[in-house]
């Protein structure tokens, strides 16, 4: 089958991409160009380049733009490739409202939804196999000086509420021995995570929101809300960093006489990629005289909702400054060339030994 | 002189107060009824119980109600007594605006303003001493079982704004080794500075008010912006919490890779209470049968403007939980009128002592 045949689909997205830009709501509020929306564009050009070239594939190549990944328009995360993958229920969907007010169904059939022409499915084919490329958004190729990362596997992500409740006070007048404020007690558990993860290795863990109450600059804070993001591409380790929120939530309330209320918001474990296609991929750079390094994936992709129902990998070319999530994020030309060079090349292949394994 | 010259005065505040609830502008916001108001109210019950006694002295006796201490209002604390003392010129008085955009001369003129019928006075007189009677607004008395405090002194303050920069990133791609947390690293100068105030003694330190930008679960902080507000009756004190401050910040500046630049909003240093008037208040509480222990204020009072140019002394009652700046801190009755009866015999016993002297 000729690649080609999607060649047509391809420029009309491409059209429609550069006609309108509230495609952007479903991607990061204030994000930039490239997170999510390089790996559709790079799937597309590959298409194109095999096209061109008259590459026969035994399999249909098919490009997913996946709908709704961030969770920033509705509020449920891959929202495409869980509703592909059965990790959604299509009624979940259905019902789901963004923060604007627009009930998802006319999203769907907006402006922004559907391109014409193109039906609701309600059922999805198997596919023999699920080739992902994006920007790294972090900072471990440009410091490793690569260009290319075969991703190993994505990190599993445990995230947590933490209510401290301390005993408000004249920040003049309550002796340092009688208090009970809640800050210095956050402050420990930050910091008490960050040396636990710092000592495990391969696990990153984040206080990246935290709310002082009443917040006043001569009041002792009476409380302090704050969030923990823990990930790891091994469960055994956002277990441990569970341990340890939850110790050192104890060991202050023990101490400082304040409650460290821990609340459990999300438990996702790692997904790994698959080995055989990850070598293909390995096997393909190599090939071309190119050279990669494996790398996990700190932040979640499309790709593991696609693992469980299908053979999956994902490439990484570099995000300069390990940069991502913010306007100005930025992957060198060369690096997105050489991405859909290589990707290009890792479809055949993939096609090719999926062919000789039956 | 008899002490009831000023008792159709003291009627008339009471009526007034009675009558203008927004004579409460001027106070703390959501604050209780206790912080300042009492000590006026004390003062006029005071010279009452005299008049109704008639004890004479030999020098007039006034109950002043200095306006807006707090700064709530005017921004500019003390503007009552700083403006008696010379500490705060007239003429800047005259050019506040308050945060309703009121001038200060219409607040002055207005219905919570000057009393009807009191003239605008450009110079004052000089007085013989100066007492006055507050809730303690901190938990010591409670906690020691007292109900009756002569203060040492008023504490000195040493205010900061810390900027701690570092750098934003995705909370699942950049690696621990590779961050540059401001939120951890303003963490370790929080607990910096409690341990070293706890190590000190006799100060305090707190940061009341703390902002993480941008504040969202899954970005590593970018930069956190703190406030410090450090306490001492002793100024060598507040000058070692000044130490630990600046070092803290150099050293997460050289571990963390972060800037945390200090800016000192306000240095005041500690004033004493005069010792023959603290004396006279602690022979007073004796002769009465009572007791009563020496104590630091915390927090700041117009005393502090009058020590410079008068003798002064303060007497502190009991706040119900160490309580105060909060709309339910309380006083039991039995401690306010407690205060009421000593600030009685100790106004007669400082003119009787005043008059030795001569």
């Amino acid at each position: 089958m000729l690649a080609h045949r999607h060649r047509r689909d391809a420029e009309r997205f491409c059209e429609h991409l550069g006609r309108d830009r509230s495609l952007a709501l479903d991607a990061v509020k204030n994000g930039g160009a490239y997170d999510g929306a390089y790996g559709v564009v790079a799937a597309l050009c590959a298409l194109e380049s095999l096209a061109r070239d008259g590459t026969e594939t035994d399999r249909a190549i098919e490009v997913v733009a996946w709908a709704g990944e961030e969770g920033s328009r509705f509020p449920l995360g891959c929202l495409g490739s869980g509703a592909y993958s059965g990790g959604n229920a299509l009624s979940e969907i259905e019902a789901l409202v963004a923060d604007d007010g627009t009930p998802f169904p006319a999203a769907r059939d907006g402006a922004s939804g559907l391109l014409p022409g193109v039906p609701v499915r309600h059922t999805f084919p198997a596919v023999a196999a699920y080739l992902e490329i994006h920007v790294e958004q972090g900072p471990v190729l440009e410091r490793a000086g690569e260009r290319l990362g075969v991703v190993t596997a994505i990190a599993g992500a445990r995230r947590y509420r933490v209510d401290v409740t301390g005993e408000a006070g004249h920040a003049g007048t309550v002796p340092m021995t009688m208090r009970h404020d809640a800050l210095v007690a956050a402050a420990e558990i930050v910091l008490a995570l960050e040396a636990r993860a710092r000592e495990l290795g391969e696990c990153v863990v984040t206080v990246g929101h935290l709310v002082v109450s009443p917040n006043q600059t001569n009041i002792v804070p009476g409380s302090v809300l704050f969030r923990v993001d823990a990930r790891s591409v091994d469960d055994a380790r956002t277990a441990r960093l569970d341990e340890t929120l939850r110790a050192a939530c104890a060991d202050v309330e023990r101490r400082r006489g304040v409650t460290a209320r821990v609340t459990e918001l999300e438990v996702r474990g790692a997904v790994a990629m698959e080995a055989r296609l990850r070598d293909v991929l390995g096997a393909t750079i190599a090939g071309m005289g190119l050279h990669a390094i494996d790398l996990p994936s700190g932040a979640g992709h499309d790709a593991m909702c696609l693992a469980p129902v299908s053979p999956t990998a994902m490439l990484f070319v570099p995000s300069a400054g390990g940069r991502s999530h913010v306007g100005d994020e930025y992957t060198e030309p060369a690096d997105l060339e050489l991405g859909v060079a290589v990707l290009s090349r890792a479809i055949v292949a993939v096609d090719r030994a999926l062919s000789e394994r039956n």
